[in-house]
């Protein structure tokens, strides 16, 4: 993505106890934010942890989403109507609290 | 980038007495590792921590740099030659111990 973007990382570190369904992840909580974001929402993609550093070692977090926008003001505007929604999503597929980190693509 | 690449995250969280020189990542750094990793690495990326879902929020991690691989092997073989050339160079910009995550892109 290009320079100056906003980039959007929701973080679900793993940990005992942890679960986190990636199927529901995919077919059904990614559309959903896709559709519920609309056009402000330029680029996203997801990932599954494998492994960190170390060889074997466990991966940091379950997974990790990604999300583009012009700007933060545009990630403001597309979340802040729709986030009861998003986050209430959440309990069906993991049990995890996701960190979120806002960026600017340097 | 493509479904099914191995992405390599490595995240420096920031906390009190934390310190990030972004030029010295930038310019010095981020063309190391290119330089270092040479054609195993299919693409890179760097950002700076500006907010989190709050408005208002410190961002978790002052930056994160992305790395693309075509396979874990790829990033093993590309990394584990030049991992004491690439962690050495960490202390020159700054006193965080990062956070590497290895996923899948799915």
């Amino acid at each position: 993505m290009k320079k100056g973007m906003t980039k959007v990382s929701v973080m679900y570190p793993n940990g005992a106890d942890k679960k986190f369904d990636m199927n529901y992840y995919c077919n059904t909580h990614l559309p959903l934010v896709v559709e519920l974001l609309g056009d402000k929402l330029k680029g996203a993609s997801a990932e599954e942890g494998i492994g960190s550093a170390a060889p074997g070692a466990t991966a940091p977090f379950a997974s990790i989403g990604t999300m583009y926008f012009d700007s933060p003001e545009d990630f403001g505007a597309a979340f802040g109507p729709n986030a009861t929604k998003i986050m209430g999503d959440i309990p069906n597929f993991t049990n995890i609290e996701p960190i979120v980190q806002v960026s600017t693509v340097v």
